[in-house]
């Protein structure tokens, strides 16, 4: 902004001008959605398409306006087999079936602080876990994944207390009781970020319990992100995995 | 039944006396309340006063009536120091001020086939845990209770291994994320009560998280009673710790 | 662990070799799934596959993994008739179309208490129960069933007076109104298992409203499990019906 | 209205008149509530004064303009015992304590079909029969009461089944698992009305546990009112007893 | 009772004779369902079946058993038009596909005292108001509908007041915001029983929102049946509009 | 009504006559949907269909009568394609496949009092946007969307902020959070007309979230429809725009 | 901003400057709360302040900085008795105790289009009726009120459709049933603000049924706000009241 | 472990008391809570008491166990003013009334990456906000708070877009409609941790609108904690500011 009006001052930009790129700036418009096209300066991260709802024409569509932006990386989320096999005519991307995840473009190499571990409590809950760590991955994080840890069997969990000692972000992913999180929570002394997912029967009510178990957690250091949300809780993990990357201002 | 037949055969009982007596036989009315003579003969347990919503002067009535038909142990649950008091003029009771439970009459010498172990998550759980024990005791049962043992530090369950490892029957009891049923389930071979709490705040919900929790443990051979029920716990542990006095028919 | 320290001690143990042996010893990994192949001696009970969400394949292969590792019975729950067909290619199974469970491998003698009694409310309701009469029996029990005994005519419940007076344990499945469980627990002298199902329709809520009826029945004595968990209640069922192989420590 | 066209047509009434008397005739206007005059000649029944949220000035100030208007019965709803008190400085009322009912003026003679059972789960459903009770006797019922018959202790309702079946309309009311209405509905051959009561505790949610399971009753003949609403179930209860007056149309 | 214990004195009847007789008599066991062959009689109303997930060939073996037992009408509810035809081939049955219900066997002659008026609130009500018309009529009852008279445009139902005036007994139908049973229970001088449907979009949630609004009427006179319970309500208002049938006792 | 009277008192029309006229004028009986016939007239507004789970022909059937009586606009909302197909074979439509609402007939020319803007906040909200839209032109306003404004990408927004600013009514439309409304509300100096969609996964619970997100709003001048309700949205849009056709009274 | 940008051109304006300039002018910070003196200027309405949570010292304070910045009209909402007792000693304030409202300073002359009504469905409804109506009127409205003109005597309410004919806006409160809405929506042709309540007990769940009922609404042109929010009811109905103010842009 | 291992190796510790100390380490038991004083040295923070439910006494009791084993600070959350100046009796404690927390010790110096951003929709939030900034200055973080930004008046959060962009980490507290975090998660290139606020009235539901609202956020890299949960937010973001501390392992 300043650098603007540094030219609406020396006269290099008229006011006209000025007024119209302060408002049209930082997306462009391709009729059906919005490219925010800041968004990696802004954020530092890669551009994430949400596939759910979306066509592959209209994915294929966004894809081409974000690289010819210079977008490197590109996530598109929650797409099925037959999506990503219609994308993938047009553009290379690396696509998780369990994770309905695709990667467009290069991903970044490790630069984050340690690793992010990725434990779920069930087999059930794999798919989640694969689109978190696709994401963290992509995001540019190192990623391990302990599967099947679930309460019910303790010490299934405790023969991984080197993992959970040793990481610097942990995603908890777990339906029904969702437990895992608390329990990792305190044993571990970094941020945890759980995930509940909508795995189970009965009175599980789509992840609601596990939501609220979650929310419950008695261990400090546990936050949650919504139910069966792999991404948000990849992308968070990132996030945090990056803090080395703070601008000081 | 057999015997009225036999005595109807016989003309030792009329025709209209049988039907009245099939009909009044198993209770005895006292005006606000029924009272069931005939339970401990057919149950093998003392009667049970709940005292909630009851005055002073009603349990004492109702004592009175069961003390005449012959009750050895009389268990009220739900009351208050100042009814306790009350009572207590006319009764010889043992009141614990943190189950708000009372014992009326002789306690049974442990008879079960093991002990039976509460655990609770936090120290705000103790009430609810102290209505099971008093109840179990009561009941004729053998109780160890470790307090404080919730799953977000799970180093200070697993120093209890010993405990959980030779209960015969063991209570868990927890609000919030309520995952101390399912871990301990996963660690134990006998039967486990869970009791959801009121405890806590937030999206706890008065219980409801802990409860729906509890339901979809993954752990096998754990079911659950009603939130804050410590009484019905303790029962249904003690009934079970009471197997050997299963008749054979 | 006692032994382990022994051997250290004596020197037939390496250090090295001890850690590892405590870390690595309770359970085997086939990638997708823990095994806990230390859980009959824990548990004292078959091990059990919870068939939903995985491939023929996939049971396949923890069968085979099971069965190197001695294990005698196994149960898979909640697989449908085609995947039931794909792996009785490979192993003998007994398969239950109605209850979705099949046992694998040879089923144990009746060696309980006595009897386990599992009740109905009505004729939909009767998949769930035939879940939890295959359990109990693979697992070692006499089993007796009575459907459509809801308490909406309750002399057909009445009627069986004699099978609820002899039992050592009842399961209690309803959906709808769910009162089965509290009727037969006023009437019975031993621990009542309830089972809510999803059965009904309206407000009947994919079992809430059967769960909520259950978890505040009146009568002393019954516990319950997940809404539709045959498997659960037989499970439960049988512990207590083994309360006799109880170790003394 | 037919009058009315005739005084039009024969001048005896003017237009304006006409229209006027059409808006007007059906109540009068006392400022904080409007008063129903043609109600009892409408629905043939006394008119009600709902209580709560009232001072005892308004509700003695609807009392006078109703006496005026030549009401003979007035039923006051909810109030407690200090606002009756004041009330019965100025009129000569009947008052309930438990059912916190209040009657003014002359109760009908029993005019009905038959004899109106109500029927309560425990001691602490009582204040709600109460309710009901005043209610349907003040519109002119013969009324029976039998307390503390709840299902789980069955044979305590079954030595009552007489009274069920020689009733011609019976209340059910319960809190907790609220399956008397079922019961009762399976055994009865005439109309029964349920009333689920708040009573309760833990999973009990004020009543939405007894109004689920009243709703998904499998018995048939059998409809809900209001959680606590005995005087929604006497009014109903009234009704149905007094087939009889049916007018022929 | 009393026949059979005059046999049990003068000897005409064993006493074990005399308790397999008591035990016995209410009903047959024909596998899948227990037929109560007394009900016409203890209700003086025909047997259903409730037709959901029974299959054609299980109905037809129940109709079978009623017929030699002597039931001259049967309603089956919760059938589709497979089924139906199905059944046809073996049983002449009357089938309302609106509805999903059909009749076997002789519809009675309408001895009621007066109508039953069913009242829909919008076109998507009448199936469920279909079920209950055919229902109703099958019990013997005189029975008018009138559709889509929902209190959005509440001239259409002013229309009919006639009709809400001179009806013994009326049925009220609604989905949505289910305010037609309090509209009608304002204007009825005779019981209303209100049906919520699951018709409806967004925060109708499957009829909570009606059956909520229905359980509040401010109305008198109103009670409420499950939702989409179009059979039970049609059962209900035949009972009512048989009260000229009470037994004198 | 006074035409009428006059016409009583004078004797030109019957005392039958009258009291038939004022019942039947207002709508006309067509079977299956009674239709109001005085409503353009009473309210301005072209007819409207509600389509779902209404028949193509029955569709064909009401909008043939609606012509019949001079009815110029019809809106038919929630038809899918193939029933669009059908019924344009019959009448001319205009149909938008995302809205899957038709328009028959002439679109009243804009004499609204500004411009309604339409605002979303994801791509998957705009089915619901069209529907809203295609509604408010077919009731005579100028309409205009902006899309994918959602505030977690705020300057999206605020680049829209001269539209925001400049329009009469806005139509904010969001699911999972639903925030639109609220900083929508909190820039505008117009009417708010928020509408939650049923849009998103997760603890979203099929648009529960953005609905009570909507209700709890704290800008002034928003209120709120039903999920999903693009046509009740653009209707209430519509009345608040043309404000200036009010009539004096 | 033009003007802004066009002293940055001339000099008149340094950069610095500008860029805090367009960042402080919208609020002036005091502490507790930020006061927007724009906001009478932008959204042309006196300024309110939420009393709930905030001390008399607090309010006193919020007055006088608004008073100093020349705001005219102040609405201060949820305020009780004693708090508005002690503001008065500081601020001319007119307060109703019914409505927990005061507004301090002129009241605007009435300048809408028309009349706004204010309907409640009982008398218990009447506080919120009020705070709308204060509203209302401080705004600059005239204000109708009709109360206890529930739907369960639609007589009542149909004797003011002349009211309901005229006025340009409508607001419907009611609590249990909160159908009154939906009548009056399908009655008038202007604009209806639907408010449920929290009044009521049982199943109205603390306005959760209105709340319902009123989203369901089935006729067009009614939105809803929040439980018991009469101030947004009145501040929306205004806005909709003063379209005539509507600048063209 | 390894230490000991080789002392059982070398006999210098006997096997018995090898056990003893690998269960008995990591606590002390005094009586009603366990503490883990091995937890500063496990996690790098300080102990925290949660004063619910907990008696004056007790807390002193946790406090001086906890100075003996060296604690430096101690964090005390959820205690009123009374039992706060009880505690001060015997400890020096800083107490902050409107957070209701107390640190009793020495606070860290700041020496985390940067500063937390505390930001809340309203003035009511302001205690939650209270806890969570003496939660996170005691745990060693530069701490900057705004309060009264919500999104109603987006003007007010866009002028603090400063601190925005400069922060480390952001906590942001809302309750009503709680949609501060996703328009901060939008702009924010740091991790965001929501609190949801019980704070509101109607269809907030104690807070689950806000916090479904926040589960749902569109934005990338927000996670929530339990409602009113400002200690946990306040700790969990000094985790991820001092992700500087992290060990490389």
């Amino acid at each position: 902004m300043e650098n603007l009006l540094v030219g609406v001052r020396d006269g290099s930009i008229s006011i006209d001008e000025a007024v119209l790129k302060l408002r049209k700036a930082p997306f462009e418009d391709i009729g059906y959605a919005k490219l925010d096209t800041h968004r990696e300066l802004r954020q530092g991260v890669p551009e994430i398409i949400y596939g759910a709802g979306k066509s592959a024409e209209q994915i294929i569509g966004i894809i081409d306006k974000m690289k010819e932006t210079g977008q490197e990386t590109i996530l598109i989320t929650r797409i099925d087999e037959a999506k990503a096999a219609d994308i993938s005519k047009k553009h290379d991307i690396e696509y998780s079936a369990q994770g309905k995840i695709a990667v467009c473009g290069t991903v970044s190499v490790p630069d984050g602080i340690g690793t992010i571990l990725i434990a779920t409590g069930g087999t059930s809950d794999i798919p989640v876990a694969e689109e978190a760590a696709v994401t963290a991955r992509a995001l540019g994080n190192e990623v391990k994944c302990i599967y099947d840890v679930g309460v019910a069997g303790i010490h299934r969990l405790l023969s991984h207390m080197d993992d959970i000692m040793s990481s610097s972000v942990i995603i908890a992913i777990a339906g029904m009781e969702g437990a895992l999180a608390s329990v990792i929570g305190g044993m571990a002394d970094c941020p945890v970020i759980a995930v509940p997912t909508s795995v189970g029967y009965g009175a599980s009510y789509e992840g609601i319990s596990a939501l609220l178990s979650m929310m419950n957690s008695c261990a400090s250091g546990v936050s949650v992100v919504n139910i069966d949300n792999g991404f948000g809780a990849g992308y968070m993990a990132s996030m945090i995995n990056h803090m080395n990357r703070h601008r000081v201002v």
